[in-house]
């Protein structure tokens, strides 16, 4: 019987502004990618999401960005390696002291947006991140796209290297993500993620964009909270999951 | 034998900013107050100060101040305590990763500014640092004025209170500071500052504004680091207390 | 026949960030306060609501607050007055640039959350905020609380001083705000706001907390545009004064 | 006879930090790039560098970067162009109140940093700082490297296109800056920094990195005011274009 994870990014607010219903979320997922303050997250939402999340036993883990409210972290950025190091550093310690008031503990880091993207090549800053990973202790688990520098390099380090995928996102048939912008980037029927939900958790395969079944190694799910109807697919997921007889449990 | 600390502020600039000159003051207090990114205090200087601080035996404190780049934490802020406490927590973690990276810990905590100044008297603001503390764990130590709100809330909930003196700033005969605008408030003869660190130090008393010689309760003197000659008048403070059979050790 | 403006708070979003439904309160006020960077509002969503205002006839206001992102500006802050100026000023520039390349101006100015009610009272920051508008140039009209320091100070300097009113606030028997926080500080029934908008408008009357009917001087009429519901609300505000023969238009 | 202008940044530092001695810098250039807040730039400084330039017939310019106070404009950033042009125009706007309130006025645009050197290729980024001059009006006149997109772009849009030179940057045999990092890649010998600046200015040459003499079109040359000696060496630049009978004055 094959396990699932599924991940989504939580406390994406700032001061007065929400984006993400955390508490239906966090009803839902088994790990919480929690917002660290440089692209979103104000210090009193981390803590609050933190709590929720240790109460439902949801896992957490620190959603790193590029120092960027601005731009929502999705403004790729030229961050020397030891200052994105040291900014990955500081925001894993800044929620670890939430997550130990909870009761509980940062147990993965995933890295947000632009820089999600960016490690997926670059060598330096993948190497950066891992290096703020490496220097926050604990030898954290890295959560990233399989195939990406950024979990070649966390291996390579000794970090856990765990691969996630995307049911709402088309794939190429070489397994990389079809870039937004492309038509069929993003699958928007919600029965079709459901469905390539059991499939990438129950056999790794999914069917690409040319219509090939190929495979795509992921030990976790990753769900958009950010989109209206989000939380009801989440569920939806959730339960066609578990009816496929796949265990949804946190990947630490 | 009397023993006392000495404290300043270090780390206080901000990406291409410097203010303080870590290195050199590293080399004569025995307990730094590292800013944590709120008012001064980007990731890699944290983290180089912590490196440093800890190569030398230096104590790692947590100078935590509200939310003010743009005004250094000068200026008072009404931020409700729930705030307060999460953004204080906030920031001794993220210091946290950075002292236990360099094989140290965050061993104290000392509030900056307008924060410093407000905590003196407002109850609220007092319990909410309190409170920031004991979020983050570690039942730390509080740096703080005498007589403050902040000391007495801190030794309710358990937390060593330490209290520490200026011997650059001039005393009512009631024992708080004459405030910084008024005539005399701040002592700028180098060899009165001396001459009043070993008072403070060997008698725990100091002579007043008006002339009479009166108890000042101090286990640590804080030393200022961002002015012209700053430097050298520590290392006098220092050896003159050394000279004078003080003890110089940090209080934690 | 009596006039009467309605103004509300617009572009208060940030980044990835929104809160006001712009394009729909645009259809319903003849005044928008526009959030110039300091509380809210990014470069490109003045744009964008300083386009739209000016395709609509509505009057632009810069609506200057203190540098507080993470308190959305709602923390009173102790500024020295030199640099509160220069901030009020700074504001009303950004927003120019954006007013004027879509073929209006900034006509006005209006303090936001803590600095608005920091005003009424405070005569140093209030001659500031004053100060900082002369800055800016054009001697520009200043929306505020009749009796506030602020329109005090500004008639002074020769600025016209415009009083608004809150149709959804409890008013005192002496013409001043029931706190937020008071029972029945905010009224929340519709039908009530909107009689309350039409004898505001036309009377300039209101009835007091205690019941007494009182007099309330009043330009312009502040809505809410935050809230379930608001604009729905506003268009009822905006219909039922036109129906009572009261003239909807802005004060300059 | 030939005529040439000095410019430097100013007023580059932000809050409690101070950067560049900008009253002496003042007193030797003719045009000031004046930092406008996004990656240095507070608005009590940019007051007081307006009012200082102002009063010493000091051309003011509005010195525009990335949103990026940690990193002080110098990492790249992915921006897009609707969102850059904005904030382009919101800094010329801020600046161009205190210009104002000077009796002066914003008198052209030079990027910062890393947007600097983002522009001299990339045409998407290049547009957008030419579409945010633009927007903020005035037809301003725009500072940049010969040969770069920037001042294409800008010449094509109908703005005056500065060319600047770099007396102590060593130039390839096609007249590109030799990348910092290389070997001699920046001109450290005072003496020849002065002899390089009156080629510049009196010839429109300067010897290659490889000995060879080669042609280099500049309005203006760009003298660096955040080094140590450097003052002193702006003065003697000035003083020695002045000997050699080159006219210095602010290129519009």
């Amino acid at each position: 019987m094959s396990a699932i994870d599924l991940n989504a990014d939580l406390g994406e607010g700032f001061g007065r502004w929400r984006l993400t219903d955390d508490e239906q979320l966090l009803s839902v997922v088994t790990s919480a990618n929690v917002a660290c303050g440089f692209h979103a997250g104000d210090a009193p939402t981390m803590r609050r999401v933190c709590e929720l999340a240790a109460a439902r036993g949801v896992t957490i883990g620190a959603q790193v960005s590029y120092r960027d409210l601005a731009g929502f972290g999705r403004r790729a950025m030229e961050v020397p390696p030891a200052e994105l190091a040291a900014e990955v550093a500081y925001q894993i310690g800044a929620l670890g002291v939430f997550a130990r008031a909870a009761g509980a503990r940062v147990a993965y880091v995933k890295p947000h947006g632009a820089l999600y993207n960016r490690v997926v090549r670059d060598e330096e800053q993948a190497g950066a991140v891992v290096d703020g990973v490496l220097l926050a202790g604990g030898a954290l688990p890295v959560l990233g796209l399989p195939g990406s520098r950024l979990l070649e390099l966390a291996a390579k380090a000794g970090l856990p290297a765990v691969p996630e995928a995307f049911a709402d996102r088309a794939y190429t048939d070489e397994g990389t993500l079809v870039p937004r912008g492309r038509e069929g980037a993003v699958v928007t029927d919600p029965e079709a993620v459901v469905a390539r939900s059991v499939d990438l958790a129950r056999s790794g395969t999914v069917v690409s964009h040319s219509g090939a079944r190929i495979g795509v190694r992921a030990r976790s799910l990753c769900l958009h909270g950010d989109t209206p109807g989000a939380v009801e697919l989440a569920r939806r997921v959730r339960r066609r999951l578990e009816t496929a007889g796949v265990r949804v449990e946190a990947f630490v």
